[in-house]
């Protein structure tokens, strides 16, 4: 099995709010859009993101973990310079997300930030100046 | 901001675990490896996977979900001929994957099953006949 990941799916309570936050508030292009069942965005060179209502993913998945706290994942958006990570943040926030969180030092040496999307779902904007950073940008 | 995902983060319990499996059984070389807090795996173009233990995922994202059920995201290894899929199965079960179920024919049209890693995140093993499917062929 080669290490490759071609979908990352996310399982969704409402789905137009998530068309709403990606499609209408960034300005990202649907590559497949099935209402009340998927929205899938081109994010990467063969790489798609898949954002599945809740139901389907659990007819096919399993009954997905549920309560308080955030979902073990975090999807991180990277940016070749330091100060492109603010703007980008703001991006998210007038897109609708419903959290936001300032980007700041870390001891590892890059400056991040967080937002959610309308499902919970966290992204971080992240300007990384080691050689892994090196490795992800455009 | 661009339609880009840089990294795909996951909080998981037992690092080692982790590595045993990913490195040692799917013989994934390591982009980055620090014992005891985080291993990165290059997964595509400018993409990274990255396995950050849970403790410090909760520093800085929050307190995780738990309970019982599955997490509400998959990762998708895709592949060309439909009858590669079996076979990656059974790499991921001999690579020691805690939970394996046989693909099968879906509706839209394709063939997948499914494997997890050893905290539970499942990888779905899919041939997708379709024109989606062909964007993230290698």
């Amino acid at each position: 099995m080669d290490p490759r990941v071609s979908f990352i799916t996310l399982a969704v309570p409402d789905l137009e709010a998530e068309r709403a936050f990606y499609v209408d508030g960034l300005g990202w292009e649907p590559a497949m859009w099935v209402p009340d069942d998927v929205l899938m965005i081109q994010v990467g060179d063969k790489l798609q993101l898949s954002l599945w209502v809740e139901a389907a993913f659990e007819d096919e998945v399993g009954e997905i973990r549920r309560g308080p706290g955030v979902a073990p994942i975090t999807l991180a958006h990277n940016l070749p310079e330091r100060d492109q990570v603010d703007g980008v943040i703001e991006d998210a926030r007038a897109a609708g997300a419903p959290y936001v969180e300032a980007a700041q030092e870390r001891e590892w040496g890059g400056y991040t930030g967080y937002f959610s999307d309308p499902a919970g779902y966290r992204w971080e904007v992240a300007w990384n100046p080691g050689p892994i950073g090196q490795t992800v940008l455009p």
